[in-house]
């Protein structure tokens, strides 16, 4: 596996667009649009939110009922979640613009919406997009960059990534982009993301690795501890790298798998890190435990709590917070068996070792914690499972962005 | 039942001290004593956090073996969790110490602590301490108030409360304090309380409705999500007031738990509202849902999102983040069923009807959310169970204060 330059359009046939449809933000791009001319085979993974905006409910229906995928449609301006009929009916009229444009079935195009919750989208704006981007699509490196950038909402930078890997004697390309930045908690995937690849695979193998990846990348992720209501991860696969067909789980679908475990963790990581009014990347490595299950909820426990995300911001040995945190996940333990150290590009620290707390370098310790990703490592001293959680500081900017956030 | 001056001392044979014992603190008191020289009949609610601090072991321990209890001895400085043996070995000393002064056997002495997690306590300090107070006990109100005031930490208000009713021709006084104000989040009682009576109660009885109504109130809190390794609420009964044991669940029974209802009730509100950072209370109440159990999730998962907190915060009708919260919850339910309305003492609000956003007045709606107290009232059209969660607003402050709360 290789890494490559781009992202939704670096794998073979995949088009992008954006345009400014003035939807929320005036003097930026907020739509975006990614569209292969061949059928895709497509996969997604939604929000556990049982309030779903109009546009998850759309794009589950195309994932589940085993129609082809031609492309997604996002807005970044308005969520369209809390809206009725009238919220379902925007979804229609943005699908039903791009097949008059594209000569596709609009039932085989995907929307997706991030912004505001509770208020109606302006359709006229919306399929004026739609006709826009639909004529000015680009199979470009720069397209599939310039639809990372229309996707943001809080995000300070754009997501994309691409890698290439070869599947029986044919180079594949997996690409991908993702947004975050808020109302982001590991409950399914917690964001939008948008991933493209010109494998050829069936169906139920696609959903399979996708659901299987979804759960140590995306899903270990929080910012904020808020399940959003539009969560969406779709992967689409037009199967122009002519490879043969991925259709049992062999050695081709496990290098496939192990790509799509990259591209996600490199999109979570970035999320994470550009969480909010994040200053960090604050990440939670639970060694030995007794399950994967118990070490996958002791680490997001940990970057999920807000007292030990402020402590991350403080940059504050203040170790008693995460042991906190671990005692209250619901995961059952012995503090006596636990040891902690926190670690960074900058060195390590062992801060508490068998239920006692250590005397530690409280400068040195400051040092550690003051670099771009602060590591806290649990030895649980129980078992042989690890797993691996992102979060990030809770700072002022957090609380700035959202107090005001609809103005 | 009604009103009356004092806290902790209110009530029949029950004396306070305080002093400054230099702990964590200077030029303030953070230690305070609670002594009845009558044997009491006690109860308990502890930390559901499987990480709990010295003195939750050694208070759990006391409650459960059916002893009596003399008094409470608690010191602000230092948590004493996660501290081994050691920590175990200061809760010995501290009651010990009361023990030499007061003459009652040391295992009648229950400890409490809040503060730093892994630190050690400087057991010369305490014991001194515990000497200092035992020799100025007093019985006076103002003693009472000096010990809710004592156990503070970063609560900017300290929190007691008193009052009377009537059991058997005899009347019956209850008096409480508590602190919050940070790592607080409904899982049994996320703070130190502690509740004096002079009624006479059978143990059994003391327990159960100390444990029903924690339910309702207590754990209905939350300030940051994080559940303390440290929560314990306790209450004695001294039997000073010569009422008619209750020895069952009759009308007595029912008076004395409407009573403990109140006190409670009251102390919560004051916690939620004096969160750290906060400027506000912020109150979910959710009507005629299905269960009661859904009731209480539903208002627990609205106070306590960061996303809410900020909204309110900002004086920001943003209902959406509310109706996301819910959906969150675990608890099962249709949007098209509910109705959302933001009030408080500038009138109501309606904002969301049957799946609907509504439009709204945003000018009203501000100063409505500008209030002391904001409440956010849903209506479920489910069922006909109710339930109120109380928490606070995210702000700089809490960050600030978080960010670097050992030095």
């Amino acid at each position: 596996m290789k890494r490559t330059e781009g992202g939704v359009t670096a794998a073979k046939g995949f088009a992008a667009a954006d345009c400014e449809a003035n939807i929320k933000y005036k003097d930026r791009t907020d739509m975006a649009m990614v569209f292969s001319k061949e059928p895709c085979v497509c996969a997604g993974t939604f929000t556990s939110n049982i309030v779903k905006a109009a546009c998850v409910m759309w794009d589950k229906e195309i994932v589940e009922s085993g129609r082809c995928m031609h492309g997604v449609i996002v807005n970044s301006g308005i969520a369209n979640a809390c809206t009725g009929k009238e919220g379902y009916d925007a979804c229609m009229a943005t699908a039903k613009a791009a097949e008059e444009m594209l000569s596709v079935p609009y039932d085989t195009i995907a929307v997706a919406s991030t912004g505001v919750i509770g208020m109606q989208l302006p359709v006229d704006k919306l399929t004026a997009g739609v006709k826009n981007m639909s004529a000015s699509l680009e199979e470009t490196l720069d397209a599939g960059t310039r639809a990372s950038k229309a996707i943001m909402t809080t995000d300070t930078v754009n997501k994309e990534i691409a890698v290439t890997f070869e599947i029986s004697g044919k180079t594949v390309t997996l690409g991908g982009m993702s947004k975050g930045s808020g109302m982001i908690h590991p409950n399914m995937c917690t964001m939008l993301g948008f991933l493209t690849t010109d494998l050829a695979i069936e169906k139920k193998l696609l959903q399979e690795a996708l659901s299987e990846v979804v759960t140590d990348t995306f899903n270990m992720i929080s910012v904020d501890g808020d399940t959003s209501t539009n969560d969406t991860l779709l992967i689409m696969a037009n199967g122009l790298a002519g490879n043969q067909k991925i259709s049992e789980k062999n050695a081709d679908y496990e290098t496939f798998k192990e790509a799509l475990f990259e591209v996600c963790r490199f999109l979570a990581r970035k999320m994470a890190s550009d969480g909010e009014g994040a200053t960090k990347l604050f990440t939670a490595h639970v060694l030995n435990a007794r399950t994967k299950e118990d070490a996958r909820i002791l680490a997001r426990s940990v970057i999920s709590s807000s007292l030990s995300k402020a402590a991350i911001y403080g940059c504050d040995a203040n170790f008693g917070r995460f042991l906190c945190a671990m005692g209250y996940s619901g995961v059952s333990f012995d503090q006596n068996d636990v040891e902690l150290f926190f670690e960074s590009s900058a060195g390590e620290c062992k801060v508490f070792e068998y239920g006692v707390p250590l005397p530690f370098d409280e400068e040195q310790a400051t040092k550690i914690m003051s670099e771009e990703e602060v590591i806290i490592r649990i030895d649980m001293h129980e078992g042989k499972e690890e797993a691996t959680a992102w979060g990030c500081d809770l700072t002022y900017d957090y609380v700035k962005i959202n107090a005001d956030y609809r103005s």
